[in-house]
């Protein structure tokens, strides 16, 4: 009990203390802020800097050639920016290739053909080269799978047809509901004996895009896996009703190759007084084959590149070491963020903050925090100041996917959390590209992010 | 002061037992919330009804044929729900025609022409017939201009040059400092004898859309009015920079007919307890005459009418009654609004609340009122209640122009505040086209809508 106490009043009395300090800050802070807002807004180069990614190289996912220009791209424009270091941190990521051949045909009982919209999902395995033929089983959820049992779903195409929950408000928690489905649904059919599976396209939009996303085999034999467009799942499941005994023609020809060598592409500016102590801002490099990766998350890394430009055109130099970070293999494997985690063991560097933006780039409503509660209560100390650029909703919650790695060594994982209606239309598929990026949107959160950024790496955390 | 003091006193005591009483029924309340919401998101009309009246009816200006559909489109559309009533109300509007023939050029020093884009501002009057050939003055502000005087501005077209501030975050605010140039533009310059006016297009993005508006007439001569793209302003600005004798040639055949009858569409769900009382929720009707007027303001029009549909798909029976009103005439006399607030007064109707939707049918941040202070603090118990709709941004503000003038006979205003970023790219220009309006952000502003009307029918104010 006494030391419970003890750290509880410690922690008050710190609390209170820094609460003081921070709020003698708070009109310098806004000051700042304001500079930081109208920098990003008015001479704001993420936008262009995107443009360039997604027209200029386009769909990189790891292990492509423009994956490989990508990270030259990333190099070239941070050193063109004059940050204080750059260089490419070396990442072993799997080289999947989609192949040529996708094609999932349904036939009817008057042998009748129609063409679904649909493409393997990352990762998987080909289907035999003269394709694979089968009856469908059609599921909602991995309960429904188990309780037909291996007896209805050996030999059969699993078709896993959940949609989105359109009440959620935040679509982040519908895209959760559905996203098990499809990264572990060929293994838990391929348990029961299936022949392959086809799963519902994760978006709430009705459209004939498929909409790709990586597979995860575990213990079973490996399964083909395909997405389906949101139109040709409906049709699928209509069609299932008048004919439960329909078949699907499935032809892919995937391979997965030899890891090679890639990199994540990291640019620093060097603490001013407390060098030691670092905080990285990042987005992923990588993204899907179809579309550009625009917002997913061409948006992410060239916000986080223009933090660090607008430090420098505003000539804050920060206390802490502020580093851009650019993580390869999100998509399929998280190689960048994972090896990026562990380097900072080896290295023993102390990352005390990372902020990623990988939810698109959007209006910025506010943040999501892994922290701990102590530690929360001190970024809340923060929220006011983020009123007047509309992102003050300051939540505990998740950071991202590449930042990770490292909330296991105990650094604050905070993600940007952006007005989300839009984000699952895009993607993952060929919808994610450069048009459907609002240049205002985009600089305003980068702006916020900056103003985050800034924050931490005054007062530490 | 024992008067102030009273009032104070019972003031306080009013709002701690109102509290008490709303706050009792907050579960109740955010149920309905819920059910609101579902249904606005997985049901909604909304986002159908406007793609009918975007791509079946289009532009609407006052007086066209379109407006003319558009009354008959909103009174069917209303009576299809089943609202307990549905009524046209006269309204007289202003004739004005734009005409065929605009045009501006550019002519420099080598007598060479550029076609400007560019377009009459409404209301303007036309050129003469053969049109207008006079030198540039450019100037940002009413004040530049006064500076100059009439010795610099006589015989000549006065160009109002005014960018919007990028770092205004919230885009309305940047709009508002611009917008006194267009609409009074004319009137100004005409005091100092100028031929005519161009002004720069009312918006923060670089394009080639001339963006239309009102311009209003004082008791000076009346001049014609253009208005020129963002891109075609900058390069005017550039050419005088380097010539400063430019010409530019201006042609317009705008002409202004007799008034006629429009109407109001209004639709009506009775009170149970307090019929006597009326809340009503609109938009206006009318619209410029390029584009489609989607954002502005057909979304305001469906999210009124989803708002009763929602009432009655959910059998929700308001206790004050509950209006629908479509506007006619917002954009070039208000005509429709000043009517209504009128027989408002005429037939003794006691209007307590008025929501409108006036801001383009993105996502929704919040509400503004226009109100006083114990009416704000009333409203301002609601606030939680919109937390998880991402819409608790309620603030002290304006409502909206048709409903403005029912707020000088005590009716509480309230205006829906969605997301800004976007508006004036296509606001008052060819592209305020449906294509830009996304279902979601367009149902989730209804649901919340749906939710402010319910509770103020609820508990009054």
């Amino acid at each position: 009990m006494f030391r419970k106490n003890q750290v509880f009043f410690f922690g008050l009395f710190f609390l209170l203390n820094f609460s003081t300090v921070v709020f003698a800050q708070t009109s310098v802070d806004s000051a700042v802020f304001a500079r930081i807002s109208s920098e990003a807004l008015v001479h704001g180069e993420a936008y262009k800097n995107l443009e360039y990614l997604c027209k200029k190289i386009g769909g990189r996912l790891s292990c492509s050639p423009q994956a490989a220009k990508a990270v030259e791209w990333g190099s070239r424009l941070m050193k063109s920016y004059g940050f204080d270091s750059v260089w490419l941190q070396e990442v072993q990521v799997p080289c999947w290739k989609r192949g040529q051949k996708e094609e999932v045909l349904l036939q009817n009982s008057q042998g009748k053909r129609t063409k679904l919209s649909a493409c393997a999902l990352g990762g998987s395995v080909p289907t035999p080269a003269n394709g694979l033929k089968a009856r469908v089983v059609e599921v909602e959820s991995f309960d429904e799978l188990k309780r037909l049992g291996r007896k209805n779903v050996e030999g059969a195409i699993v078709f896993y047809n959940r949609k989105f929950d359109e009440t959620e408000i935040n679509t982040f928690r519908a895209y959760s509901r559905c996203s098990p489905l499809r990264l572990d649904g060929a293994d838990s059919a391929a348990a029961l004996g299936a022949a392959a599976v086809v799963v519902r396209s994760l978006t709430g939009s009705s459209d004939e895009h498929p909409h790709t996303g990586a597979v995860r085999y575990g213990n079973n034999e490996k399964i083909p896996a395909f997405a389906l467009s949101t139109q040709s799942a409906d049709l699928l499941s209509q069609t299932l009703k008048k004919n439960a005994n329909l078949q699907l023609s499935l032809k892919s020809d995937c391979e997965l190759l030899p890891d090679e060598i890639s990199y994540n592409v990291i640019g620093e500016l060097k603490g001013s007084e407390h060098p030691e102590e670092i905080l990285i801002v990042g987005g992923h490099l990588d993204s899907w084959d179809f579309g550009e990766g625009a917002h997913d998350d061409g948006a992410g890394c060239v916000q986080s590149i223009e933090v660090l430009r607008i430090f420098k055109a505003l000539n804050i130099k920060p206390k802490r070491t502020v580093r851009a970070v650019l993580f390869m293999n999100e998509e399929n494997g998280n190689r960048g963020g994972i090896t990026y985690a562990e380097q900072a063991v080896v290295r023993k560097e102390k990352h005390i903050f990372a902020l990623e933006s990988d939810r698109g780039g959007f209006s910025p409503k506010g943040f999501s925090f892994k922290a701990k509660k102590e530690q929360l209560a001190r970024l809340f100390l923060a929220k006011e100041l983020f009123v007047p650029y509309e992102a003050a909703d300051l939540q505990p919650g998740y950071g991202g996917v590449d930042i990770d790695p490292l909330s296991k060594t105990g650094t604050v994982c905070a993600g940007i959390v952006p007005d989300s209606q839009r984000y699952f239309d895009y993607h993952h598929s060929a919808m994610d590209t450069f048009d459907k990026v609002h240049r205002r949107e985009l600089h305003l959160s980068s702006a916020v992010m900056a103003m985050l950024m800034y924050w931490v790496s005054e007062y530490g955390l």
